[in-house]
């Protein structure tokens, strides 16, 4: 039991630096975004992607959480966008001081929209309040129809959900609609949207979205 | 700091008890495997496949480990094989006394061979002995050749990698070569499977592995 006691006082020492992380960004106009998955879900080229489509409209910045290897950030630092490595040595999970610490490094790049892809775990990430201004899910069809019922807190913590990889659906056995179905049973307020990043398909509504958000914001 | 300090606390008291299933399954003259994956890989499909082609020549249990739901132990339990479903209610990994507490259950079953398919989590299950024989990591190559890089130390810990779904290769941009060599950078010792469940492709060849460990234990 006093496990759970300890976790408590991780988790409010993390929700007190979520907050100041939070005023920072207001103060900096900045739009947030956590982007949480199982690793392999298509998280980075979701952002190359998007990156691509928003230059010259959106300027972002990126903060890349991995437990180890800087390779997501050599990927997005050609495309000559500001991005920071978090390499967690372990950890399973970004942490809300991780995160105002490489914000630090990159707070005065102008940036209006900030990308932050998490560490590819679906189940620990999703009781670390980062500041952000929304949490985005992505499941990949590949991982199966059932996901959301068997790791609903990920769902549930989520305004949004990108189902990705749609292009491969023909090869497997999972169905959309029962996918789709699941989600909203856990979380019925769950905006979706369906990506492949093979075939771009869906990657401009997804971008239409964030332009709102971030003009709005 | 102090979490550290706890967390390895935890783990001396996991191995602990790790120590004494060992001893049970030993007693029992039962061959134990602790599956590990992210969510989806197909560690239940490959289970399925196992018991579908080891009927009639291993007596098998399966325990299974998930956030929520039981629904892999519905699929399991419908081929007639002793199952025991652990729901951790958020926890992201088995402990050893969860699974000494599950193998109490199946203990007189006669089984020869005990699977164990753990949470769908390729970071913090690896940090936690469960008393098994083997740990067996399920990689499926939708998830990108990257990813023993990036989560090293379950390839560290594990001796088996099953690389899965390699009947969806020709759609991904995943390359086999590249992904082995990075998983053995990571175990020089890691022994390598190739399967599908789709196609059963690799099954055999797994399946006579299992045969061979569970007569020679």
């Amino acid at each position: 039991m006093s496990i759970i006691t300890i976790e408590r006082k991780v988790l409010e020492k993390n929700d007190q630096v979520a907050e100041q992380n939070r005023e920072i960004f207001r103060n900096k106009k900045i739009f947030v975004i956590n982007m949480l998955s199982s690793p392999g879900s298509g998280k980075t080229s979701i952002i190359e992607k998007t990156i691509e489509m928003l230059t010259g409209k959106v300027k972002i910045a990126v903060i890349e959480g991995d437990v180890q290897t800087d390779l997501d950030a050599q990927r997005i630092s050609k495309l000559n966008i500001p991005v920071i490595q978090i390499v967690t040595n372990g950890a399973c999970h970004l942490e809300a001081n991780l995160v105002r610490d490489a914000f630090d490094k990159i707070q005065n790049t102008g940036s209006d929209l900030l990308i932050i892809e998490n560490v590819g775990n679906l189940v620990c990430p999703a009781a670390y309040d980062l500041g952000e201004n929304e949490k985005v899910v992505i499941l990949s069809v590949t991982e199966g129809d059932d996901k959301p019922l068997k790791y609903p807190a990920m769902f549930r913590k989520s305004d949004y959900l990108i189902i990705n990889k749609i292009d491969l659906i023909p090869y497997t056995n999972c169905r959309l609609d029962t996918l789709k179905s699941n989600a909203l049973k856990i979380n019925p307020k769950l905006h979706i949207f369906e990506t492949s990043c093979t075939t771009s398909e869906g990657i401009e509504e997804w971008c239409c979205w964030l332009i709102n958000k971030v003009s709005s914001h």
